[in-house]
């Protein structure tokens, strides 16, 4: 089926099992993996500890992942970081909008898109390595090369920054591509139907107003995308 | 500052009140419409009630607004719907992308973009006449003029489909627009500083293989874009 991907490594948990649609989901890790890789705008959901009636934030950040590892800025989920002595529950969700799915009846269009859900414990990163091996992998997971390119981080200005862990051990992932599926008596209808392809893509870099003129506009401005 | 914009109706709750560079804060009714019409993908967080440690969700779905309620599909949150009677407490956030922001140092780096996040309740739409208005409502949001070429619902779908009606009543939005700021000491130092826009583009429609050849590709297909 055009809308179902395989999973090869099938293991969620019953909190991570797709319950809607259970023909798109996908629990293999290196399908996830690519998925995060691409992306690298995520939402954090979170509780804020204490409130009576279990208010959820959701807070949109960037993320770099190292192996089985995802890292956030902790300075994007202030609110988060008033109680992390235990850790947080979290839950870190990365969607990739692929195209708009326009069937014949209007119960039957859709999205094409890769989403990814983790569930874990979010954690602050002390030590000072891994704190710098972590921005700098949030820096080139958005754009690589930049980091060597720019003025390093000073003490300063890691104290200033919280890093917060996330392993990624329970995930799931739900993909739909393909076309639309109409029921067989709708394909007469006399209507167009189709995919419209959406893709975020970059525009030609604005130079900064102060910026040296001696400085080139490197490669990874230039032709800046996410396909790997 | 080029950084902010002024709320010209500022009454956040202690929940919206932005924590984190407070000058990007908008809490500008009209201003947050804008932002809630331009985008349709919204992210939400909920808490799966009983659950013993509020683990939170964060699900991607689509939207639509009609004056101060936004409405979102009962489909793509069934784990929300198992306890529904009283309501289930969400944040919904939508979040666009603007541009990545290169400044001379890692630390300034930053991402242009503009963000709204809505606290409430999420309750069930019972009326049927609400629920196809809102369904219509979603539809056009994501597509204008589409609910008019496609076929109607009709009963059987209506009655599988829920959807959730969400007060847009406490709110805030971030915005983060134009170039990036360095420390002064820090605009000397050797490298491209600017701002790499991105966007969220549509490329050429793709038929469905078994479209009737005397449909021609609908202005709204052939020209998609969020742009109002």
């Amino acid at each position: 089926m055009s809308t179902s991907l395989n999973p090869s490594n099938p293991t969620p948990t019953p909190r991570t099992r797709v319950v809607r649609e259970p023909q798109r989901a996908v629990y293999d890790r290196e399908a996830v993996n690519q998925i995060l890789d691409e992306a690298f705008l995520c939402h954090v959901g979170f509780v804020v500890p204490g409130q009576p009636d279990a208010q959820p934030f959701v807070i949109p950040t960037s993320y770099g992942r190292v192996g089985d590892t995802l890292y956030i800025h902790g300075s994007a989920a202030s609110r988060m970081l008033r109680n992390l002595d235990k850790g947080v529950p979290v839950c870190i969700t990365v969607t990739l909008l692929d195209g708009l799915v326009l069937a014949r009846s209007i119960f039957n269009h859709s999205m094409n898109y890769r989403s990814v859900v983790i569930l874990g414990t979010a954690t602050l990163v002390a030590d000072p390595a891994e704190k710098l091996a972590a921005l700098r992998a949030l820096s080139e997971h958005i754009i690589p090369g930049r980091w060597d390119d720019s003025r390093q981080p000073n003490e300063r200005e890691l104290q200033q920054t919280s890093v917060l862990r996330v392993p990624i051990a329970e995930f799931s992932a739900k993909v739909r591509v393909g076309p639309a599926e109409d029921n067989e008596e709708d394909y007469s209808f006399p209507t167009w139907a189709g995919v419209i392809p959406l893709e975020m893509t970059a525009a030609t870099p604005i130079e900064d107003t102060r910026l040296d003129p001696g400085q080139e506009v490197p490669e990874y401005a230039k032709h800046y995308s996410r396909k790997r």
